[in-house]
C-alpha cells in the first residue's frame, strides 16, 4: 500500500533532519524567544523583501488561522471564506469556538473573487438594519486553494484592492504555499503575495518540515499584542527553536521551492494519465493535490494498492477522490500508479 | 404615517396593562421566584396538558434563542437552521458569541423538512473524517417561520421523528407562536406542539404582552442547571414578576389567541388586495406576516403613508416587503390599506 | 412580612406608571431608534454636561457589563475588579462566559484605589513573562460600591489619574447610582463622575424604574461598532422606547435624585438604630444599604416579620446582613423597624 | 552561561531522537491515527494497569490543561486551582477564553487539601443564591506542583474522597510528573495515581521528549467526543505517530523514570548546598525544581554565569528564584554551581 491521500505521511526532508540533529545538544530559551526563529525571520523577511514584517512560529494550521482570526476580529466581526474554506469545513468549529461566524461563498473553482467580496460588502452594509447581522471584517484565501487550484497575481491584486475598498483585511493561508509557488503557471512570488495581503502564512507541515508554520504579518494593526493571543489558544511551543530551526533549513537554497515543485510536477503526471482516460477535474490545479470525480468502481481499483482520500459521499458515477504528492512522494511510486491508471 | 413594519411597534394589550397596574404596589421576590410566576407557569402547563414541563421566563427572543442553545450544546455541536432562521440572520452572531455554528439548510418556504434534517446527518456522519466538522445536536426550527409560513401537524410530526432517529434536539422558537395558532388552516395545538419537541418557547413581546417570553423544556435533560446558565447569559430579570404577570393575563380566558387570531385575519385580507392585483407573494403565510415582491415604484408609493419593511435590496421589478398585523392593528388601518392597494 | 431584602421589591414609581400609560397606544419603531430614546439621551447629556456622550439603553444590569466588557476588551485582556465587586461574585461568571478573566483585588471598605489599581500594573508589566499573563486593561468599579459604601470626588479623582497613566479604562457601574448621589456626605456629582471615567451606567431597575439602566460612553474608542455588539448580547429591547420613557420622566424635575435620597434618608435611620446597640456595620455606606453583622438569634428575631438578605454563611456570632431601602420603602414602614431594633 | 532556568531548554534525550530517526522514512496515517500512537497508548495502559482507559496524545501543556477543561465543563462551571496553578497564573487566560472561570484557593506549599475542597462546595451551595455564582465542578492541581512539591498518596487519597463527596472531577496535571516519579519519598506510583482521578497527563516535553503529553481519561463521562473537542481547539497533531513514537520510547525499559529521577538527584544536590547556606526555600521540593528566596545580590552574583528564573518581583531582601534541572542536566554543571553556591 503506498499512500498518495495526503501531504503529511512523511516526518520531513532530510535537511530538515540533520538541522535538528545538529541542534540536538544545544539550549535554547523558550517560546520562539532563540537565535534559530531570529535567523529564520530575517530569511523569510529577505525573502519576502519586506525587513518591517512580523514573524511569528506555529506549530499546526488550525491553531494559525484561529489566532490570527481571533486576533483580528472585534467580537461582533465574521471572516468571509470561501464555502470549501479550510476554516469553514476541516476545523471542527475553531473559528466559531473563539466566537466568530465563518461566512461563506460559494465562490468558483475553490476560489473567491474580487466581486464576491464586493457583494458580502453590499449585502451586509446595504441593510438597513446591518447591526442585526454579524459584520464582515477578514477575507480568508488560501494558496493554494483546498481544491488544489491556485489564483494568480491578478486575481490576487484584485482581490486586494476589494479588500481594501470595503475597508476588509485580507488574510492568506499558506498552509500549501510551497507547492503553489511551485507550480506550472505560477506568477505569483513571495514578495507579491506579501504585499498584497494584511498577513500570510508560510506553511511547513506539508512542504517538507516535521511541524510548523511561520506567520507573516505586514499590517501595523494586526500585529499588536499578537504574542499574548499566540500564548491564549496554546500557540507558542515551548521548545519553539525547534521551529525556527526548520524554517532556517527550508529557506536555505531555496530548499523551500525546490522540493515542492517536484512534488508538483509529479502530481500533474497523474492529472495527465487521468485527464487522458476522461475523467473529470474538480478543479483547474497545477499544485500537488489532483481532484478528481472517479466512477465508484475504479476507485475501488485504485484503492486495492494505494490509499487515496474521499471527499464527500461514495458514488457510483462520480465519487471524489484526491491524489497527493508531496516532497517526499517517490518517483517510482508515480510512475506505477501512472500505469495503473492507464491500464484501466 | 400608519406602521405595518412590524407586530412589536405598540406597547402592549390593555389587559395586560390593567394586570400590571394592579400589581403596581406588590412587593415580589426577585429573578422570577415568585407568586405570578408560578401561577404562569402551572397555566401554562395546563394548556400544554404537561405538569412536568419547567418553565422560565425571559424578556426577549435573542437572549432565550441563545440560552437554550448554549445550555443544550457541548462545545463541539452546533444548531441546524434554515437559512432565513432568525439566529442564521438576524442576531447578530449571538450564537456563534456563545461558541456555535449555525449549520444553514436551504429549506422550503421558509422551512425545514425531516428529510433535510436526516441529510444533515448523513453528510456528517458518514465522513471518514466527521470529528473534523462541527457535530449537528440540535434542530432549531420556528413557528410561524421568519416570513410567516407554519408547520402543519403532519411536517412536525415528521421532523419529530427524525431528529428522534438521529439524535438531536428539536428546539421551536415561538416568538410569533400566537399567530400561528389563530392562522387560517391551523391544526397544530399546543399540546400537540409540546409533545413534538424538547424545548419551545411561547413568544409575549410580539403577541400583546409589552415584553416577556415564556420556555417550557419538556426533556429533563435539558432541564439540569439551566437557572444558572439563564443568568450568566444576564436572562433572569431583577423584576421577574413583571413577565409572570403578563402570563397570567394572556392565559387567562384564552387571551393570546384571541387577539392573535384577529391579527391573522386582517393580514389576510391584505394579503388578498395584494393577491387579486397580481402581485407574487414569498411565502404561503396566513397568518400575521405577509412578505410579497412588488415592484420597486409600487412599494414606494405605499411607503408615502404606511411603514412597510423591506427585507434584501431595493429591486426594480421585485422588492421583498413585508406587512404585518399585531393585535394592535385598527381594523380601519387594514380596511384603508387594502382600499390603496386596490385602487393602485 | 415586610421586605428589606433589595431595592428591586416594587414595580415603578409612579410616574413612572404614568408615563408608561401616557404612551401606551403610541406606536414606536424598535431597538430604542425612537423619539423617546432620543429626548432621553438628550436629558441625560444636559444633566452630565457632556453633548457628545454616547447614551445606550439597557434592560438590567449583567447584561450592560457584560456588553460593556465584552465591546472594550481584546481577548488576552482582563478586568480589574474589587474581590466584593457585582462581575466578580453576582453574575454567573457572565464576564468569564465573554472570554475575560475578572482580575481581583482586595480593596478596602467595598473600593478600589488608585494604589491598588498601579499595583495590578506593575505585578503584570514587571513580569518578564507578562505574555503569560491576562493584560489588565478595564477598571470597573461602582458607585455606590456593592456593600453600600462610596466613592469621594478625591478618590474617585486619584483612580482617574491612576487609570490614565496606567493606560487602564474606567467604567463605573452605577446600578445604584441614584443612591449614591443623594447620600450624606457626597461631594461627587453627574457632570464630575462621567467626566473622571470612559463609560458609566445610570441605573434605573433599582433606582425607580421599573426595569432599565443608561449607559454614557464618553470615550470615542469605546463608541465603535457598539450597537452590534448590544445586539450580538441580545442588549437591544424590541420595544426599546419603554427604557427611553421611563429614563424621561427619571430626569424630569430631578426626579431621579429626589426618590433615591429619600430612601437613602430612610436607611440612616436603620443604621443609627443598629449602631446605637453596638452592632457592626461592615462598611461605612451613607447609602440605601446598611450591611451590618449581627447575631444569629438578632437576625432570625427580625427575620420573623421582616425579609432581610444574608450574604456569606450563617455565623452564631456575625452574621451579615444587609438592610436595604429604595424609593418605595414606607416611612412607617423604616419606624416600625427601628422600634424593633429599639426594643431588642 | 550554563541555564539552570527551566526544564525545556534541550531537545530531546537521545532515545527518543534514535526512535525518531528510525521512523523518518515511515508512510503513516495522520492525527495520532497510527500504529506508533496505538504501541504507545496500550503502554501507558499497561503502566497504569487499567486497559480500559482512553489516551489521546497532544502538543503541549497549554493545550493539553485548556482542552481537557473545556470538555468537561458546562458553560456555567468552574474550575478549582491553587493560586499558584498554571491555569490561574501563566495560561494568558487560556481557561477563560474558552468561557470558564479558574476559582483560586490559597492553597499550602503549592497545593490544595482536601478541605479547601470541600470549603470551595459549601461556599457555593451554602448560599441562597448559588444559581448567580460560578458552580464548582472540577478541581485541577499538578503533580508536581508549579513550585515543585508534591502530593503524598495520603493526600490524593484524601483529595480524592473530597472530590467524589462533592460532585467534583479531579484532573491532574503532570506536566512534570516523571520529576513526581523520581522524587525522593515519593509514595505515589503511577497506577495509584490513575485511580484516583478522572483524567491525568503524563507529561513529555519536560522529562525528555521533544514534545507532547499524553492524556489518560479513566471516568467514561470524560471520553465522549473528546476526539472532536481536542480537533477544535488545535489539539491534533497532523503527523501524530511523532508523539507516539517518543511515548512508545519514554516508556521502554522504564526510560520515563530513570531520566527524571537522576534529574531530581541532581536537583537535590543543589538544595542541600543552598540550604548549607542558610536560604530559605519557598516550598519542600524533592522535585527538579527548587525555589529559594535569595539576596538580591546574591542572585545576580549567580546569574553572571547561570541562567536562572526570577518568579515574582526583585527584592533586595528575598528575591524568588527558580532553579531547574533535567534529564539533559550534566554533573559536572551541577557541580560546578554547588561550588559556586558554597563559596559565596
Amino acid at each position: 500500500m503506498i499512500r498518495f491521500n495526503s501531504d503529511y505521511t512523511e516526518m520531513c526532508h532530510p535537511a530538515i533532519f540533520d538541522a535538528l540533529k545538529a541542534a540536538s545538544r544545544e539550549q535554547n530559551p523558550g517560546y520562539t524567544d532563540d537565535a534559530h526563529c531570529e535567523a529564520a525571520a530575517a530569511m523569510i523577511k529577505k525573502a519576502i523583501r519586506n525587513d518591517k514584517a512580523d514573524v511569528y512560529f506555529f506549530v499546526g494550521g488550525t491553531q494559525t488561522n484561529a489566532t490570527i482570526i481571533t486576533a483580528a476580529l472585534r467580537p461582533h466581526q465574521g471572516v468571509i471564506s470561501c464555502e470549501t474554506g479550510h476554516i469553514a469545513c476541516h476545523e471542527s468549529g475553531a473559528i466559531e469556538h473563539s466566537g466568530h461566524k465563518v461566512i461563506t461563498v460559494k465562490g468558483s473553482d475553490g476560489k473567491l473573487s474580487a466581486a464576491d467580496i464586493e457583494a458580502v460588502w453590499h449585502k451586509h452594509f446595504d441593510d438597513s438594519v446591518h447591526e442585526h447581522i454579524v459584520q464582515p471584517k477578514l477575507v480568508y484565501i488560501s494558496q493554494t486553494t483546498e481544491i488544489g487550484s491556485q489564483y494568480t497575481k491578478e486575481e490576487l491584486l484584485a482581490i486586494s484592492a476589494a479588500c481594501a475598498k470595503c475597508g476588509f483585511y485580507l488574510y492568506i493561508d499558506g498552509a500549501r504555499l510551497g507547492y503553489a509557488l511551485g507550480a506550472a503557471g505560477n506568477d505569483l512570488d513571495l514578495p507579491t503575495l506579501a504585499s498584497c495581503c494584511d498577513v500570510f502564512y508560510i506553511g511547513g507541515t506539508k512542504c517538507g518540515a516535521m511541524f510548523g508554520e511561520a506567520v507573516v504579518i505586514t499590517n501595523p494593526k494586526l500585529k499588536e499584542d499578537f504574542r499574548y493571543i499566540m500564548k491564549q489558544v496554546a500557540g507558542r511551543l515551548a521548545k519553539g527553536w525547534l521551529i525556527g530551526i526548520q524554517f532556517e533549513a527550508l529557506f536555505k537554497d531555496n530548499l523551500y521551492e525546490k522540493i515542492t515543485k517536484r512534488a508538483d510536477d509529479l502530481a500533474m503526471a497523474i492529472r495527465a494519465a487521468l485527464l487522458s482516460k476522461g475523467f473529470k477535474p474538480a478543479s483547474s490545479s497545477t499544485s500537488n493535490q489532483q481532484f478528481f470525480y472517479l466512477p465508484l468502481k475504479v476507485y475501488q481499483e485504485l484503492a486495492k494498492d494505494y490509499a487515496l482520500s474521499v471527499d464527500g459521499p461514495l458514488d457510483e458515477e462520480a465519487t471524489l477522490v484526491r491524489f497527493c504528492t508531496s516532497w517526499a512522494t517517490e518517483e517510482s511510486a508515480v510512475a506505477g500508479l501512472v500505469k495503473r491508471i492507464t491500464e484501466l
